[in-house]
């Protein structure tokens, strides 16, 4: 992709503060649409809601799955629930739609949890954390062993109906301009690595940069950093770094499975009728498939590009340097959850059903990539 | 679980013959109730389907999955289709269920694809071949790599509707009276193992042995068989296999991720509102998710059990035997797709999916397992 194309694609972008690289849209004016819908539930009644979303527009996949589950809800519901989506500062800016649906100004959000870390720390596990569960142990944990039951009581404290909307699969490493072979050359790295994973870099010695989404590709070009984590094949080949990174590192050690969600203001949700909610809670669901085989699908196409036609060295970070970035990975952790008893309540039940998850995992998941899928 | 409540359990299983633990109730009457539904399409109109199934009435995950099913459909169409779930048996025998829902007898029905092998090969595919892809990469294949619309062609060709409805993930090797540390352990080894795993244990030297599902525990216990595979730790446990058989054995290469289905009588299903139409899909494709989260969840909890409690001794298929199975799986599927050519058409698709999932798995799923849960 040219670099032209490569700015129109992404024009726009500004600062992104958090993981999954939040891509933020400047916003011309704030001028919140009124709710106008009644508390009314007999089914026949139609509903116009909107949702805000933290994704540019049409944004690959993300901003997709947002437009598709509009669609299925709307066919579900014989058009009775029609949801306008908006992309990330076409009504708010991305990072205020979690307030923008508290306040009832939106009715529906998409983002991901750890989004609002900044709000509450416990958000993180409901989204990703580093050396976290992959997308299969975490849809687990959420939607059979527990985790959905303590997302709920956690977004009923902000007045919000959380739902686990899709998730990007394990994550790439991100594209380096240094080779990473001892944890000596993490010392002053200057890498873009947003939350939490920015936290465990500069424990380790390196220097997290925030620099907006749209800077990215300049600044890794003119060395204002030397490494930038991104998604994976298929958003990292648009954004074109291949271009001017040396090298592209695997595992995303900061994004092992990165869940996404929908929000929806809790006062207005409540009031749907029963089968309006079910459609709701349904198509969040289905994209959730969705969205993770999306991800499979086009990784795949797009990896094969980057190695076939534009030659991209693939790089693995060593052991001792991923062992290193686990231990301080498990010092924060350790932290955040002295700090703040419902994080730790959190914690306690993601921890617990990871360890039964590893050891069944090591038996049949782990065995079929080392022996099977050869 | 004692003998007892364990036959309780699995009372009535008869003859299973092909691979995922089909069982069979034995069906006392075949008076198939008529279907009186019309073809009216305005959204008002009440429906009330059956569902016939290939599980015994409400069989854990599985069984339990399609009155999940059911439910969520009547939720979200306000009542108006209300299906009801026969357990394999109760209304057709399990393995007529394919046939009943062709013939009008019944609107709906739920197994696994490969059960109709005999009838076209092709439909193995959408289930689980042995050496296949797992869970993640078969749902990726089917919603976004092309399975999906192969997966309609052939089942049109029958006067039906396929959707995607679960998924087992990778599934343990079986139960064993005999270590197997070399090929020459597989020579005249008598084993439960039914479809192309049979077929595959044949060509290695084995004797694959077609046990009713209730025979399994006795057959094992008195030597009849020297092995037998199932599902999982969950399902493993609750018929008992630990109490009589030595080894448990990983992993499971004949089945890496067997996909559920539904199937719709096509005439029937063209015929209903678009609403209850995308109602039924999203049910399914949220029930593919559900299922898939279950059986990590519940196979991680059992695990532990038959680990900690039971002290059961796990084994692995030494590298050179799975290499051997692999070869023969090959040469099996050469002589299916050589024989029928839409086979061949789907093999296609499907092994093009595979080699680039596979690749991309490298980068990423696999290095999860080895490097970042340990």
């Amino acid at each position: 992709m040219s670099k032209i194309s490569r700015k129109n694609f992404f024009r726009g972008l500004a600062l992104g503060t958090v993981s999954l690289p939040l891509v933020i849209r400047s916003c011309g004016g704030q001028n919140i649409a009124q709710d106008n819908s009644s508390p009314a539930i007999h089914s026949g009644k139609k509903y116009r809601w909107k949702m805000v979303t933290t994704w540019p527009p049409n944004f690959p996949v993300l901003g997709e799955g947002c437009t598709l589950f509009a669609k299925w809800v709307k066919e579900m519901s014989g058009g009775r629930m029609d949801i306008r989506v908006y992309g990330g500062g076409e009504l708010v800016p991305p990072l205020e739609a979690f307030d923008a649906v508290r306040s009832g100004a939106a009715e529906a959000g998409s983002g991901a949890a750890y989004y609002w870390a900044g709000k509450d720390p416990a958000t993180q596990f409901f989204a990703s954390v580093p050396f976290g569960m992959n997308a299969q142990q975490l849809n687990a944990w959420i939607l059979r062993g527990g985790g959905m039951e303590l997302w709920t009581e956690l977004y009923a404290k902000y007045g919000l109906v959380p739902m686990l909307g899709g998730n990007t699969g394990v994550q790439m490493g991100g594209w380096f301009n240094k080779e990473i072979n001892s944890l000596e050359d993490l010392k002053g790295l200057k890498m873009r690595m947003p939350g939490l994973g920015g936290k465990v870099l500069e424990k380790a010695g390196g220097t997290p940069v925030l620099l907006p989404g749209g800077d990215l590709y300049t600044g890794l070009e003119r060395g204002v950093i030397d490494a930038t984590e991104w998604i994976g094949p298929y958003h990292d080949y648009k954004m074109g770094f291949h271009q001017i990174a040396k090298y592209y590192y695997t595992p995303g050690w900061h994004e092992t499975g990165t869940a996404l969600e929908f929000f929806f203001n809790k006062e207005k949700f409540d009031m749907l009728p029963p089968d309006i909610k079910a459609i709701m809670e349904s198509a969040a669901l289905r994209l959730n498939g969705w969205m993770l085989a999306e991800f499979e699908t086009q990784n795949a196409i797009y990896l094969k590009k980057l190695l076939e036609e534009e030659k991209v060295e693939v790089r693995s970070y060593p052991d001792e340097v991923l062992a290193q970035l686990r231990i301080h990975t498990d010092e924060i952790i350790e932290e955040i959850t002295q700090e703040h008893p419902f994080c730790k309540k959190v914690y306690a039940s993601y921890d617990q059903f990871r360890k039964a998850a590893t050891d069944w995992a090591a038996l049949t998941e782990k065995v079929y990539y080392n022996s099977i899928q050869i």
